[in-house]
């Protein structure tokens, strides 16, 4: 039972109906943002999304049950924890003010499709992977926004409390400005009153793109590094496996001349 | 008269005349913006199209011709099947209100300078080569922009029609913000009424720009890979083309030899 | 006494406790900043200052102990410069006017995370290493922005002077500019006046773009070449253990020989 | 006498004493664009202006003396070109309404500081070699442009005649486009009339950033290829050295020997 219910779940067409059945949610889910939708449109659609749960829910346990009774199996692949996630919030029931966040939470279900489609899950696997190289740059950044941010409070909150009225503000306009939009508009304000407000923002737009483009470059060597071990990974299964191979033709070629040799003797 | 035909259509004069009448052509469309120009001298101008046109059918009739009877050859280069659409289209009478289209259309025989310069023929086959090794990414980008953009509509639609009315306009809004242009303008009006729009706009940001990032190193690494194989494959000619040419040599010596043998004996 | 404190200050418990004063001393600032602290609260935040900095004195005290007599040892390392002068400053006494530059000063104890924490201090001392580098290519891109703003100043400050109206507005402008930061809003202006004011704007952005992705090549071949000169003598050292490791072992069996040699004589 | 010139015009202090009058050129350039000088202020100025361009005469006339009789291997230099045509445009009297050029042509001379520093002259001899090398992709690029400005006029100059109103101006909007730079704000204005005008605007950006960031892949692979060349070409030359000084040593060696045997005979 256990073995069949194993070969379903790992079964290429099985797969490609929950594919179907994800791609079906995201096309339900673009379809209700329609404004020109009747009531009675909407209760159809609520029902199919009902079904469609019921869908993922037996996915899921017919998934647990092919690994049970070793349920840790299951957990231990990130992208089940992933797909398990999804489908238990989704069974809360969000009613009244909280009815958006249910729908919210209903488009993470096309999030699922990185979950099935193989080639997307590697891609994601290995953006999160460079996340741990990125760390401490990050832990950097975040320095100078901190030392930034307060700096911009104390200069400018009087003269500039739009943008720098408060921490939270001072950050986001940081991160603004880091990404180059429209900085100038934020500088020109505070450079009426302070003359030296440039020093802040040019130093500011040097230090963080070069610490961005050192990040970016940190980036591309990790990735140069990865593909070379790949590929020396490769090279040396392919050698293992070309000696492995030598060495059962040789076997094979004494073993023949074994049986000559018994031939002869007879 | 087949041969001739093939030489014809591959000599170098005829190549430099139909890139002489593509730049021509060129120059006519451009001219034709001018607005100071009076019905007479239009008139002429349309007459140097039809003339081109007739040129421009001409020649891929010769083409065709040259590979007769095996007309699969022809269609089987990309170019080629770009130049006989563009000329099949402009055969086609737009006229009234599809007048614009016809003119646009024309606009493609500027195009064709690059099927017929053999650089950028290079240069444009390698770009159309990346993009098979970019799809995954792609379809990643379009889940992620479908997320938030159906989530964008249900954050925003009512307090911010302008940017996130529907599902089509929250997709363009989107490509602005990850393109950086003026993203702080449609934040501020969310951020008037949803503290936390900010979240939504930076997390957009920083995930899309990764995932461009991430790109953009699959393409410099696709790239460096092929170049370094092109290498090694030039060097592996060259290594075979050698020792060829010594193997050559070692017989010629041979040769010598056996027959300095054959006069010695005699 | 002076090896304990040396061991005291080597200590990770000291380091740890060192790391959790300065995020204290951050987070202080950061509250600071809020608005709706009562002057008491303030003066409760004044004292744990007091008491912070009266930490860091003692810190540098046993550092600068840790090391006599050669107190030029604790000055050769650039980060304790840097916190050196971080606690100098500080007890430079900065009333009435000059409380902004207290407080701003202050900020650079934040500062001082990067010079604890090894990671950080890594990737900043990384960064510091690639500036010369840089060095003649900033000086070129200096040249151009001088060639620049001159030019600007001579041919728009009549019709602009918001944009071009001394050298230094014009510098500023200029690096707006090559930050492409709404770049044709200053264009538009002189656009009105000079009908050639595009080619000024264009070939600034395509010289100046061009010598920044220079630069950045320049930083990426940088840190190629050093990560592999890091692996390479990386694996020199390693080849170099392992040599001596083999000629360890080949003499331990020759010492067994020679001893099996002696008992067989015996 | 001319090899005392030719000594003298590559002294070091000579070299010094031209950076120097560069230098004070220059600042006497930035002199002037202030506001508040007195018309006696600037007749010193000119008085300058007179003696260094007196200077750079002498320069030129010393350095062709130098090369004397063989004239053209000065020009051979595209250096000397570039410092002798500087010279010979400032001596042509600029006046009346044509002050400004006569103005922005002395900028030029700030320009020499490239032509005199190595470090400078190296950098921009390296970027103008990587000129050729994208030579077909800018090619490519003008295609594009003319395409869409030519498309961009015919389908938005009625609707939009302040950005597509004629070639040029779609052009400039084009490049406007290509970096970025509030294109929304165009589009928008094409949005209200067309409604598939997001089209024109989205392909436009996607095909000319894809093709930019080609380039500047290019430019990398470019960048490191000549790299690894000058390290091959260095260890070449550093074996052939290597070669030379062994042959040597075994030469002498071979004679020591020969010595050693007449002395044996002896």
């Amino acid at each position: 039972m256990q073995a069949k219910v194993n070969a379903l779940v790992h079964n290429q067409w099985f797969e490609r109906f929950i594919i179907s059945v994800i791609v079906l949610s995201g096309i339900l889910i673009g379809i209700e943002t329609s404004r020109s939708l009747s009531q009675g449109q909407l209760h159809w659609i609520e029902t199919i999304h009902a079904i469609i749960l019921g869908i993922f829910v037996i996915e899921v346990i017919l998934k647990l049950y092919a690994c049970a009774p070793d349920v840790k199996k299951y957990f231990k692949d990130g992208w089940n924890v992933f797909d398990f996630s999804i489908v238990v919030v989704a069974l809360i029931p969000f009613t009244g003010q909280f009815a958006v966040i249910g729908r919210l939470l209903r488009l993470l279900r096309v999030a699922r499709l990185i979950s099935v489609l193989p080639e997307l899950r590697l891609i994601v696997t290995t953006l999160i992977k460079t996340i741990p190289s990125m760390f401490h740059v990050v832990v950097l950044m975040l320095v100078l926004f901190y030392i930034y941010a307060v700096a911009g409070f104390n200069l400018f909150h009087e003269s500039n409390p739009q943008y720098w009225g408060d921490l939270g503000t001072s950050m986001l306009t940081l991160f603004r400005i880091v990404t180059l939009e429209s900085w100038t508009q934020i500088m020109y304000i505070d450079l009426a009153v302070h003359d030296w407000a440039w020093i802040f923002y040019v130093s500011f737009i040097v230090i963080g793109t070069f610490i961005i483009i050192n990040l970016f470059i940190a980036l591309v060597l990790n990735n140069l590094d990865e593909v070379k071990e790949q590929k020396k990974a490769l090279e040396r299964t392919q050698n293992t496996e070309a000696h492995i191979l030598n060495n059962i033709v040789l076997i094979r070629k004494q073993l023949q001349e074994i049986e000559k040799d018994m031939h002869q003797k007879q």
